[in-house]
């Protein structure tokens, strides 16, 4: 099974890629884990080595993917 | 089931997205259909009537999902 993390911040446009895509994942292929650096701003510096710059962004299996322009980071902290 | 288009251009962001999530899709749920612009320039309208603005982008039941900044549909007319 791959992994794969979908972090966000609970923005709309997080919560619609979400929906759509982290929920969308062939269910026998991947393991889905969601992280919300809003609440857990511990994750944040584990994000940021997985390469994530803004959110929403997937990591699959080490490649990230980040989604339609959101948040830097960087406002996160 | 559900439409989900993947517009890419060939660019290697593209195929990495390509693989990792148009492929990732899970199939009992997701109808994917993958459009090559730089080669079918006939569908560059349809993908911007659609919301695309850059690719590699996933449009899934009506809603775009651009992915990793890529190159701006502008660029490939």
């Amino acid at each position: 099974m791959k992994q794969a993390t979908f972090y966000h911040a609970g923005c709309p446009v997080c919560v619609s890629a979400e929906v759509e895509f982290a929920k969308a994942l062939n269910p026998s292929e991947f393991r889905v884990s969601t992280v919300h650096l809003g609440e857990d701003s511990a994750q944040i510096s584990t994000a940021e080595r997985n390469g994530v710059k803004s959110v929403p962004a997937m990591v699959i299996d080490g490649n990230v993917f980040h989604i339609n322009f959101g948040a830097s980071i960087a406002d996160l902290k």
